[in-house]
């Protein structure tokens, strides 16, 4: 049987990107400056990490205004939704292999 | 307070060399080939992966011989048992926050 990391993503699993999924999927939508922040990543990599989640249909990207400000809130789909179930229950399966700590 | 994803290590966290450090863990010593059977890696990847993980301290690799076949045993080292944990730490955070599954 494949080891449980076989059956990761590297679309979900790269650790920016799970971030990213983990906290869109806390909300109906998510700011990118939050995201910015709380990822602490620089806005470049931030979105570079939201277009391949995009291009993958795991989020959509909406464009608005808050007052005369121009903003951008992250959506995951129901495809994300799922993608991320599945890297959860993977990481939970290895966490159980392994008793939740590493084997002194 | 820094996002759990934002405590993990790239060199870590990888998905293969993940599945390196949670079967190397499991046991004093792992052999390649069954490394290489298990996470269902190419040789040349597999080498790739315990390149990086050796240069950051993480295992050491043996070379001996099972009768006259050279074979090659992988070692996670202490930094390499901790660096583990933090991970695996991170990620439980990682599912905690998150209720085990996404957010329906």
């Amino acid at each position: 049987m494949t080891h449980p990391t076989g059956r990761l993503s590297d679309v979900v699993h790269q650790r920016h990107r799970l971030g990213i999924l983990a906290i869109a999927d806390e909300a109906a939508r998510v700011e990118f400056t939050y995201l910015h922040e709380v990822l602490e990543l620089t806005r470049g990599n931030l979105n570079r990490h939201l277009a391949v989640l995009e291009e993958a249909g795991l989020i959509v990207l909406e464009k608005g205004y808050d007052g005369r400000r121009p903003k951008t809130w992250i959506v995951i789909t129901d495809e994300g939704r799922a993608a991320l179930s599945a890297e959860l229950t993977a990481l939970e399966e290895l966490i159980r292999r392994h008793g939740g700590r590493p084997h002194r």
